[in-house]
């Protein structure tokens, strides 16, 4: 057991340069000042290139060879060294040049992503597009590849996952979900007007919270705070994960239903063991697996009739007299109407997967350089007519709308519409596992879901591949049908199909 | 140059984790959850470490005497390196494990001060004052000194200051501030009583940060935040000065003039020559000095008749009608009413410097080991009743209040007194220097005032010790008599003396 102590020593080091990075991105994102931007730069550049000194600290590859067929250690131990394996190989091929590269291109290419975006000006964000590409390709290249060079960075997202697998998994929605669309397209909607209006952003904060907290989020180790950008969550350390909305005052649902998104990461996090604490995956191994627990609370959760049934009031009361004349029922079809639309994070269920589908092959593309960065205005414009048929009015609302890019997030994007597929999965078993989940949801108990959530998916995060949690809580693969079939009977619900 | 290249390389790494230090510090103070305190001291510890290893650097320390003798450096450039050669032998003295262990301690017995002073539990917070001061007096020993273990201290705040010439500069004060406390006692105050009513906290916040960017604060490079606790400034990065103030929903004067004290402390590290940002003495080299800033700021400034003819209309106008049936002169005397009180930083400037002799004296009896701390309260309170004719109700009010001793700052106290000598004495300076500075304040205009600081006293933030700046800005060494000549002056006009 010393050398499971020694490399539980070592990788806290990492875990701590981790950290800090991430209350310095926290702190970038909420409330730094303006000028502040360019020396914080360095500080994550530093920050980064220590990370990864720290991962490829021989000793640790030492100790990790050493520890793969120890007796002693329990399974959890042993999926933990094979990861830990797997991550310092994978952090040993980057040379610390190109990190430190890396993380000062993409800290720059956020703020001015950020800046751009204000006034859509995609000439003035593309230099840094394809600085961070270029240095993100050259990441790909120095890990290798034999396929694609996507299959060298999906695993920093997702472990054990290639280009290949993620097409196979996702291009076969593209289909029904079009024929799903086009079906609804030719119902009338519910009404939904009165989705739009006044709603005062404190107010919204105030229910963002309230509703957190209900979903079982703990205050005393988190945060909810309002950012101008995009809604993140972030771990900080043991017991501090901060989550983050963007508020719209003329419509409530975008900020609310962020903010469940990020609670369901939050409480993720929350919830994993804490043997765990500062060993570096102590965020969670698989992004799948984590938006599985986002999408589930935003969606599966949060659009469900039951959900509304117990928060109406509340909302009723909170933006009186905006709901005065409408019905939880009503409030639940609202805000389930399926249209195309521009934003990927305010998009239906019906229409997200097909967002990302747009998002993994404009990606893949740029990566193996077969679309230069410079046309990604219009591959990505011609896109969106060609999946969700229209056409954004500016890149703002484009192809300059997510954070990933900016950030050198290659290979993120899948695990969204993988992370939907898990969490139909998921839920199809809990349903079976808890009945009467419905009407306890409908008198705002949240808590035996937050509990069986914990026992079969929270504690596992650092150890659990996505095949590995899938197969063994649901007893199969990952299986697209499950999700299918979930969308199909919500849709015949809310628009009588 | 090479070699002074290679120093500021050396030296930013050191000043990196200083920066993140004090970001997590202000996170502590501001946003972090209740739970992640315990986490956090960990990182503080690792942080702490780090910067005194980068410190005692070999590398370091040979090329600062390879380059203390260089004839090719300036002037300013010679004076950083007879600086930093000072603090890099001072680092070399203490073990690593000490600073580890003291980090630790002082991280854990801030937060547990928190806690304690909320129920005014000396008991609860006198282990960790303990623990930390028996580190501090380990540290003492590893650093040396010939007199008093506090001399090994007093540079960390105040570069060449001994205990002996502290006291020999400050207890001399005690007797005429003693009669003059008297004196004005005899008087009848100036009404004050319109000062308590009900202040809203949000508006206070608002005129905090009017008062501020009028006095030249810049909120690009920094910020101004609420906090339960102590005021601050910390500065996390180059253009990255925050500061925080504690405010009080039924009496708005201690709330802004902590603003305005902590404004004080910004202007000079927004001021300082950006030659040395990263440079690890980014944020001053003398604490008396930075002292002096927000002291003027605070009190020749903020509680003067001209800046109030100015201010008070916005008063008026912001707590309407709280001050309707006052004039800017009324509201100005009332400011500087003189009554012996409990806590330092609500203290007029009559008896603000006897609060500071009761702390020197009592810090130098914990270290020297003349006083347990156990009996602190007990010796604190007989001091309050020797110097004030007062006794604290609890120690919350009493030996308690401050941060100071929690975070292990033993010899910050006297740089107050000092900053406020040396406040008076360059203002004295600055009045020969800007003719009509009065006139100007009373229109608002504070430029030329931020204007003469910059060029006199804040750029040489990174170089300059308290004697070398007196003595080059004011052509003579500290001299008390002109403070008291200043206080004598002030208190003169507002009680007619």
């Amino acid at each position: 057991m010393t050398k499971w102590k020694e490399l539980l020593y070592l990788l806290k080091q990492a875990a701590i340069y981790g950290h800090t990075s991430s209350l310095l991105a926290w702190d970038v994102q909420t409330y730094m000042p303006k000028d502040a931007g360019p020396g914080r730069d360095g500080i994550f550049a530093f920050m980064a290139t220590k990370t990864a000194e720290k991962l490829q600290n021989p000793r640790v590859g030492d100790i990790l060879a050493e520890l793969a067929d120890d007796a002693e250690l329990d399974q959890n131990q042993r999926r933990f060294i094979a990861r830990m394996t797997d991550i310092c190989q994978r952090t040993r091929a980057v040379p610390l040049g190109l990190v430190r590269a890396l993380a000062e291109a993409t800290s720059r290419a956020e703020r001015e992503w950020r800046k751009a975006r204000k006034t859509s000006s995609f000439a003035m964000f593309l230099p840094h597009l394809i600085e961070v590409f270029s240095l993100v390709r050259a990441k790909a290249d120095a890990i290798g590849f034999s396929d694609h060079p996507y299959d060298a960075l999906l695993p920093d997202f997702e472990p054990g996952m290639t280009a290949k697998m993620a097409k196979e998994t996702l291009l076969p929605l593209r289909q029904p979900l079009s024929e799903l669309v086009r079906l609804i397209g030719s119902k009338p909607a519910p009404e939904h007007a009165f989705l739009k209006g006044y709603f005062p952003p404190e107010r919204q904060l105030l229910l963002a919270g309230i509703v957190a907290r209900r979903c079982g989020f703990d205050f005393d180790q988190g945060r909810l705070d309002q950012v101008p950008g995009h809604p993140m969550t972030i771990t900080t350390g043991p017991k501090d994960t901060r989550i983050t909305t963007r508020l719209f005052p003329q419509e409530m649902s975008p900020g609310l239903f962020a903010a469940i998104h990020e609670t369901g990461h939050a409480l993720y996090c929350q919830g994993m063991d804490s043997l765990f604490d500062w060993v570096f995956l102590d965020t969670g191994l698989s992004m799948a697996i984590h938006e599985s627990q986002s999408r589930m609370f935003e969606n599966i959760v949060g659009r469900s009739l039951p959900f509304w049934k117990f928060f109406f009031p509340t909302l009723q009361a909170m933006f009186a007299p905006s709901f005065d004349d409408v019905s939880a029922e009503q409030l639940w079809k609202a805000v389930n109407v399926v249209k195309p639309s521009l934003i990927r994070i305010e998009a239906d269920e019906a229409t997200y997967n097909l967002h990302i589908l747009l998002r993994m092959e404009l990606e893949m593309a740029m990566l193996d350089r077969s679309l230069n960065p410079a046309d990604l205005p219009e591959a990505w414009n011609a896109k969106m007519e060609e999946y969700l048929g229209i056409r954004p009015d500016n890149d703002a609302n484009g192809c300059m709308q997510d954070i990933h890019w900016s950030h050198g997030y290659c290979g993120y994007f899948p695990t969204y519409a993988l992370g939907n597929l898990l969490s139909a999965q998921l839920w199809a078993t809990i349903e079976q596992e808890i009945p009467g989940l419905a009407d306890e949801i409908a008198r705002g108990n949240l808590g035996s879901l937050l509990e069986w959530l914990r026992k079969n998916v929270h504690q596992w995060g650092p150890v659990y591949t996505l095949p590995e949690l899938t197969q063994q809580v649901t007893g199969q693969p990952l299986n697209p049908e499950i999700w299918l079939a979930y969308i199909n009977n919500k849709y015949a619900q809310v628009y009588d199909l």
